[in-house]
């Protein structure tokens, strides 16, 4: 039987145990407020209280400020790897150079909070990030990502770094933004109290995420700082433009914008879905430290779609392979980006 | 039988045709290609081309420039009522001064666009504003309201300056900032392909509207133009406060503006449920032109939900009287108003 222990119980990391729990596992928890703990037992979203110290695999699931105190005292306290959930991953990541730990981020949320909305299937169909660094070896890397993909997540590697800056676009800025509009509506809905009834399915989609619990925010507002800013002064910027296009009348300028917007939305990326469209791609490991994660990495700098992957190990233990089902159409594309890095992989078309 | 017209045979339009065959009426259309019309036919959408001279109502579902003058033809080749669908209000109900006609706007919107996304359910639970002025007769109100509300629309009555002022704060401003959000993480994934795979659910909800066909905004930016602006500039100014929150890692302010977001959120008002929660609202019509009209409006000022609602008129003729369904919490506030106005409301809790 796998352990594992989740540190933190709220949505997040009740969610992760009772995933876990469904697929098999034993897992322990702890909070900062022991009554959750015991709660969490009791509701079945963990098997015990407290960590289990030889338990393969630990989850941080605590709020982004306190993930490096959290991550330090399980890296001295179990000898399994430790990854975490926090939403931004530069400041987390840089905390430690323990080997045993890969950042993560499992970009699903739900309107509901806390312990009591924990849910086993959270993840199903979700992205989870993954930021590793040069120091992840191998083992780290697809030990976490096989764990996280059998919770039915797709698993994005990219680095630190990289995962704050597109965050802070396709996250940070838009909650900050859906919580901005709202605002202007209730401070309006104020004069006009039919304001808010004429909000319709659009209004509603929009500000969705503004019901979300802002406890989060303040932390990662203050850990992905400039990202932030950056992305908010681009959004500004845009709406500064589009306010001109409408104050000038400017038709041909307005439908561009949203015939482009259209074709963006429209080609929203969504997961693969039918076997007959994939490839499979053997990829030997080189005797080189990150390699597994260098091959994740570059699937998503190409934007190559990982349906699902395997890493298999030589008896002898150092060499291995993994076998990635991709995108059949990716293939080539793919098939150029690891040769040019050094890899030699074989593809073959799945019928 | 009950005859309507419906001019311009696209998404709205047609979904009218098809709700009002539905409930049994006979249906007529045209629109600028007679080939489309011909189609409604075919699709079962309308029951013949061209208009009926002599139908009780006639719903102008053209594009808001083209509205004038095609409810001045309406008005010169039939003899009945006359209402449009448009998405701005005071320049299309400035146009003409005819007591037969009165503004309309179906809030409601679907990602099918055209004659084929034509869907008689469209209105279900949908919001429909309609914009009576002075010269508004109780029975041009009454009528309107009644069809439209027999579609399964909530009837909401505003001026058309108000209507166009509130829309552009719950509609037309969301619809630029999710067109503009969804350019800038366009030209953001130029830079790093993976960006878009981390568009996660609340980036979808965010960006959903901008899929929509660009097609009618040009009209409602150059007619709604100076309270879009306004909106824009708001939204702006909100958003450069949020930035500079950020900027200064003010987490006090942060959570302040989240919080307040989302009890707005989380407060956004939906439609009457139960009938042990209604109040019916008895109202003898004086005899004065305009006083149904006045009644629904003074109803949308005050925030106050008309669940249902249905016009008597006495046997003499000149008389009558107003039922109307309300929230029954709401039944002294608009008891209070009423008699402000002039009128004399009964009101009994129904059990």
């Amino acid at each position: 039987m796998r352990r594992a222990n989740v540190v933190g119980l709220g949505l997040i990391g009740g969610s992760i145990g009772r995933a876990l729990r469904a697929r098999g596992w034993r897992v322990q928890g702890s909070d900062v407020d022991g009554a959750r703990a015991a709660e969490a037992v009791r509701l079945e979203v963990i098997d015990e209280a407290g960590l289990d110290p030889a338990a393969e695999l630990t989850f941080v699931a605590v709020p982004a400020l306190a993930v490096p105190d959290a991550v330090k005292h399980v890296l001295e306290t179990t000898t399994g790897l430790v990854t975490d959930t926090a939403g931004v991953k530069a400041s987390v990541v840089a905390s430690t150079t323990d080997p045993r730990f890969l950042g993560g981020h499992p970009m699903a949320g739900s309107e509901q909070e806390g312990l009591e909305g924990a849910d086993g299937e959270l993840f199903e169909g979700a992205v989870w990030v993954l930021t590793p660094t040069a120091e992840t070896t191998d083992e780290v890397f697809a030990t976490v990502a096989s764990v996280v993909s059998s919770l039915g997540a797709e698993v994005v590697a990219v680095t630190p770094e990289r995962h704050d800056s597109l965050v802070a676009v396709v996250s940070h800025v838009p909650h900050l933004a859906a919580a901005t509009l709202m605002t202007l509506a209730d401070d309006r809905a104020e004069e006009h109290a039919a304001l808010l009834r004429l909000a319709a399915g659009g209004f509603r989609d929009m500000t969705r995420i503004a019901a979300g619990h802002p406890a989060i925010w303040p932390d990662i507002c203050e850990e992905n700082r400039a990202a932030i800013v950056e992305g908010l002064d681009g959004l500004i910027a845009g709406l500064r433009s589009v306010r001109d296009v409408v104050d000038r009348t400017d038709r041909d300028a307005l439908l561009a914008l949203l015939t482009r917007a259209r074709a963006a939305r429209t080609n929203l990326p969504t997961r693969v879905a039918r076997p007959a469209d994939l490839a499979e791609v053997r990829i030997p490991i080189p005797d080189r430290p990150g390699a597994a994660a260098e091959v994740f990495t570059l699937a998503s700098e190409l934007g190559v779609n990982v349906a699902d992957f395997e890493v298999y190990h030589s008896a002898e233990g150092a060499k291995g392979i993994m076998i990635l089902l991709i995108e059949a159409t990716a293939s080539d594309l793919f098939r150029g980006g690891l040769i040019a890095r050094g890899f030699r992989p074989g593809v073959r078309r799945l019928e």
